[in-house]
């Protein structure tokens, strides 16, 4: 079995609209499937209400257990925008109105525009690097790992593009898919897990679906090395063909 | 100020397919929904990955942290459904197949049908009480403050039918949403701050929404005093016509 390196990234979903329902983020899903082509895998995701110790302690938690950290949402103008001061918080930093940043928002606001809300958006960690927002101008930013995005989602998928050249990426994850129908799951689960054990480095996962009438299931193999998954392929054909 | 009950919940949605973009998950608003008017808020949620060690650790850190937990995914019958033994080991309990479990899998499956994979379906952790599973049968189940549930949406909505009568809520949260166009966030966000600052006990949001051409922001405001949540509709209204 060949090697592959493994580059994983943490998400923090920020914002109490999440929370209650009222929202449905989108975002993690956006960051998953702009990271895999990148070789980076989704390790965990939080949805964190607008809490500064909360959000503090999850920055430095994930800062620590992941190569990469995404953050969405709270860095618009209003009070409970509050990510900013999170992430400099979290890594003892100081934070300041920055020119550079405050030029970004000039591209959109004219001089008696720039009202003291408008301004907290120039607020950024000490050192942190600024990422471009094509949509609204006002900056993401990048504070050692961790990339602080919007959490509008037209804005955030914006952001990523100024991301990619900063990602050191690992091995690509490739995925595979068998759907099925009229096979029970609990009919297949010996013969997947023994084709998982005799596949290290491969995870197969089992997904029972339903759409009116219709039920099945989905096998998704996902692993790092292509011919291995082809392979893995066949093994599974070969096990829903046994069982129909 | 009246002095309102305060009951959180955690959410746990649990599987890899949710962290990879395949799946967007859905029950963590199902749930918020379900909970808000039994007076229970979700204070955070987490999606964690096929790993035994962090749903164990997050269950022990949740079930700690909050009134309620509602964990989601993992208990079907293959190799991948791990979370009933992660319960186990999170409160160091044992776990066994129980009759009464394997009674409600024999409402669907014939004797000959109940083989090793789906008798793993009606392994319980020890003290645990049954949550009925109107769709497929197959329980999920109550351990301390900890509701175990299905992932598939369908089913996970048919358990929280049997949940209702256990949980002792609190004071139920509501909200207003004042939805405008034509107003700037930087605008309003000092006005909302005030209106916040007047009002304790209400937490204000403010939401840009983008449709097409059209741009404007909702703001929802949440609390448990539904009369003073009627002054700060009439605050809001006021401050989006004071700058209109």
């Amino acid at each position: 079995m060949t090697n592959f390196k493994t580059v994983t990234a943490g998400v923090l979903l920020i914002g109490d609209e999440l929370l209650s329902g009222r929202t449905q983020d989108t975002n993690l899903a956006e960051i998953a499937k702009f990271l895999a082509p990148l070789g980076v895998q989704v390790g965990e995701a939080r949805i964190l209400a607008d809490n500064a110790e909360t959000i503090r302690d999850s920055v430095r938690a994930f800062s620590d257990a992941f190569d990469y950290v995404f953050t969405t949402g709270g860095i618009g103008p209003t009070h409970d925008d509050i990510t900013a001061d999170c992430i400099a918080a979290a890594f003892d930093l100081g934070i300041s109105e920055r020119e550079d940043a405050l030029d970004m928002l000039r591209q959109r606001y004219a001089e008696e525009e720039l009202n003291a809300p408008r301004r907290r958006m120039a607020r950024i960690p000490d050192g942190a690097s600024l990422i471009d927002n094509p949509v609204s101008q006002a900056p993401g930013f990048q504070t050692r790992n961790v990339f602080t995005l919007a959490g509008v989602p037209q804005i955030m998928r914006g952001m990523l593009a100024d991301i990619t050249h900063r990602i050191e990426g690992g091995a690509k994850v490739y995925q595979i898919t068998i759907s099925t129908s009229n096979i029970g799951e609990g009919d297949a689960a010996e013969g997947l897990a023994e084709v998982e054990r005799q596949n290290p480095g491969v995870s197969i996962g089992s997904y029972p679906w339903f759409n009116d009438d219709l039920r099945g299931i989905n096998f998704v193999a996902r692993g790092r090395d292509k011919a291995q998954l082809e392979r893995v392929r066949l093994q599974l054909e070969a096990l829903v063909k046994s069982l129909l």
